[in-house]
């Protein structure tokens, strides 16, 4: 409370109009530092994304009402920003990507798209700014998209028998190469299969109406205990003691044996030690070969090994995923702990290190402590829920078909946010806010040399002009006649930290020459104006 | 209506499926190839922009209702978007980027930004999508802003008396290097004085509340002959004769000598010829010399002679701007009339071209034809806007202080649809959907040699790694045995023209190589893998 009075005393008068010039509930400004940040993370991102082919497309930020209604369940239909009826057309803020971009591939009969797309949603949910959460948001998904059951347009069609997996692995990759391009710390890619999921559900006897309810609770392994876990499932998801003891010995099997690699695991699930029907062991085997496969070729794209972990109590988004799922998650920040940077802990060390502690509330801090960061990129197999969305504007009755879709989505607000944090910790020059590379300087005329004055500003606009032919990012003062330690500062401000200086002065200038200045390294050099381009390209150079 | 019914029937069954899909009136969604060319002009504009050393900042697509309101007049306040009250605040979608930037200024103290912006607004206007008017849009803005008034803060204020006309010489610069590198033709910058046009209307005895009717009918002589405007003048603004004949021995100066230049122009304002009171003299003379200064500026910035243009006539945008204004107008698309586009028409050479005909109707006409094209960027010097809205919050009552801003707008939907025309006539390879450079394909294995295929597969799976690993965008078929016709029109697909292609062929695999072949050209050439990198970067180099 004293801290806010003297914030109020700070701001003074200024108080009711800072009131007045906030931005909606939920919604936030973003300053030039913090473009500068989401640009970095963005192109790292789409780069990505291009580097694999995959083209973007662009929706107006409202539809029309009705094709967004019935889409997010009553709970999220709530959550849904209506526009003004203003005497026209009934339309709402779009509320995710996938609705506006199912209505784009049926209105343009698309049956084959391998696209990306990162744009703002807007939901009227309960801003937590503290911890992210906000009305206004960023959403990025990578969406691969095939149809195998029409074939009426001229796309073509490369799929076939061969692609089982391959899509899949393609989507690690991209994982790999955006978070290791990102820099933000140690990361884990965890993957399981819906198909295995279910083979131990009913190896355990759990029926399949409890399907998602007893895997939300079995996704909470990563961050709670498993005699928790097993609580919550006999207390609250209505299991009996055998049902869950046996679905604990499935799950549980990494933490048990932390010293087996993805290898081991596979033989174990594969094994003769499970006394299940032979039905369900043949689905076992099934889902565990296509994971050996997905795990071979994430291996042939160069997915880094020790990153790729096959996690069996991985149960997310099972309301759409139908096949592989996948996670990455966070385990090692890179500025947070830098005593811990220089490790690289793999797999069978991370199941080492998991869950001492069997307390719940714990388990939260420690989460809390490292800044609450977790999950930062799923994704999975969804065949059915592109083709529900395709049913708009069909005729109701008609058969939901499948469409194979693989995809990945980056939790990109959060990644904004660990990289701001790195970038305060490190007080990273990395991102800088201003773009410029070279700031033209002169120095100051003073007395008898008055005339000289405008031949320094004209001087200064030259060089400006040549580097900017050449590319080059330059900024000079609007004065006339600056005083040179007033640039310098300019130079050096913490926001700007442009690197390098060029100063124009009388005497060099009687020999064609400027000074050049690191400004870091605070080293000057004597350069001939013919070769300032080809100098300062080459101290450019990436 | 012949025509309607054939594309009904066309359409058939899916009419009305279609119809329920379409985006919100005055709404469209971009697709692969519009993203392509929209991103390429965005690019080039931004890029620009940053050399130039601005910074971005992002602000929400809502905001209060009442940061909003009174900012628009009574017809903009019409067109504005507003969302439903949802038992909260009332919000309304942006509509332009301006009000925003000032509330953000106001809110943050912010005193000195150098800043651009590139984002969607939102008017619930007319929609005329044939003429390019839509209901969301993007606007794009550059504003240099900085206060004299107050330094309370801690940014640092490089301004001084030196500054006169370096901030608008550097919009001109910015002009000239974004149109020409979106190379779409000839355009020329047309610059004019607030302060000049004033001091002629005082001339010719035209009271100042006739000032911003009669302009807007002055700035219609680009399009249209003076001897309508002068008509206009008369019959609608309520001019007499001798008015009308003054004000347009001035304006019409430049048409009645298309032999002068600038500098030409500029000695007869400044001449003895004008009989006017020495007051209005002075003030012509102070006009001219500030027009001078600019030109030399834009000169030593290394703007192109030719295209900076002195119009006395032109007078847009007077409700803000108040001093120097400028215009960037195509005269000539590279792609319309090809056979012009080895021409470079001055200046001069316009003058002559110009205004043969004396009707409105067929300049119109002609207009049309042309594409409608005419303005694709203006600007100018506005000192009073800003700080109308910066007083958002403040206490009403209070004097609206002076906040000197200087900025260039770009008509970017205007640029993106000349780019889309131009994409469209040459069928241009410069913008291709598909990002993807280089197409990793395989001989299709035959009978004998099944075991080949997962092989095949392999190999192109590790060239892809390795390509992806060197920042090369490469794709490769989900199948395991595609057909290579198959892979040869994937990449040869009109919208893809991928311009690489590489054949891993079980032959060359034994000598660990592969084929290179140019898709353009057909040439094909054996490469050792271990060589492939660096071959491919020499390839791809722009």
């Amino acid at each position: 409370m004293k801290k806010l009075e003297e914030k109020m005393a700070e701001l003074g008068d200024n108080f009711k109009s800072k009131h007045e010039l906030k931005t909606p509930k939920g919604t936030q400004d973003f300053g030039p530092e913090q473009m500068a940040i989401r640009e970095k993370v963005i192109s790292i991102i789409t780069e990505t994304f291009k580097r694999h082919g995959a083209v973007t497309i662009d929706t107006p930020v409202f539809e029309l009402r009705k094709v967004l209604m019935g889409k997010y369940g009553e709970e999220g239909s709530k959550l849904v920003y209506n526009l003004d009826d203003q005497d026209g057309e009934l339309c709402s803020m779009r509320y995710d990507l996938t609705v506006p971009f199912a209505r784009y591939l049926a209105a343009n009969k698309i049956e084959r798209i391998k696209r990306y797309q990162i744009a703002k949603v807007y939901r009227r949910d309960q801003p937590v700014m503290t911890k992210g959460r906000f009305r206004e948001f960023f959403q990025c998904v990578s969406l691969e998209i095939k149809s195998k059951f029409k074939k009426r347009f001229k796309d073509f069609d490369i799929a076939g028998p061969g692609e089982l997996m391959m899509q899949e692995a393609e989507c690690l990759k991209i994982a790999d190469e955006v978070l290791s391009k990102l820099e933000l710390g140690e990361f884990e890619i965890r993957i399981n299969h819906r198909l295995l999921l279910e083979a131990i559900f009913e190896a355990s006897s759990i029926p399949s109406t409890l399907f998602k309810t007893v895997s939300s609770s079995i996704d909470k392994l990563d961050k709670v205990a498993w005699i928790d876990v097993r609580e919550e499932l006999i207390k609250e998801k209505g299991l009996n003691e055998q049902m869950a003891d046996s679905i604990g010995k499935f799950v549980c099997i990494g933490d048990e044996h932390p010293d087996w690699n993805n290898s081991s695991l596979f033989d174990w699930f594969c094994g003769d030690n499970l006394t299940t029907s032979e039905e369900v062991r043949k689905s076992i085997i099934k889902a565990i070969e296509e994971l050996k496969l997905l795990f071979n070729y994430a291996n042939l794209f160069g997915c880094t090994e020790s990153r790729i972990v096959f996690s069996p109590s991985l149960a997310r988004g099972l309301d759409y995923y139908t096949g592989i799922i996948y996670e990455v998650v966070m385990k090692d920040l890179s500025f947070n702990t830098p005593q811990k940077s220089n490790e690289s802990p793999t797999n069978i060390e991370d199941r080492k290190q998991k869950k001492k502690s069997s307390k719940k509330e714990e388990t939260e801090e420690k989460e809390e402590s490292s800044g609450n960061i977790g999950s930062v990129a799923a994704g999975g197999r969804y065949d059915k829920l592109v083709g529900m969305f395709l049913n708009i504007g069909e005729k109701s009755g008609k058969k939901i078909r499948d469409v194979p879709c693989v995809g990945i989505s980056f939790g990109i607000e959060r990644l904004f946010a660990i990289m701001e944090m790195k970038m305060k910790i490190e007080k990273s020059s990395a991102v800088r806010t201003s773009p410029t590379q070279v700031y033209v300087a002169s120095i100051k005329s003073v007395g008898n040399n008055e005339k000289m004055k405008p031949n320094m500003l004209h001087e200064r606009m030259k060089i400006c002009s040549k580097l900017w032919a050449a590319g080059i990012r330059a900024e000079t003062s609007y004065k006339a006649n600056p005083k040179l330690l007033e640039q310098f500062q300019f130079c050096e401000n913490e926001s700007a930290q442009i690197p390098w200086l060029l100063i124009v002065a009388e005497d060099e200038l009687a020999q064609d020459s400027v000074k050049l200045r690191c400004v870091a390294t605070r080293e000057e050099k004597l350069i001939n104006i013919d070769d300032l381009v080809s100098v300062l390209l080459e101290k450019l150079k990436v």
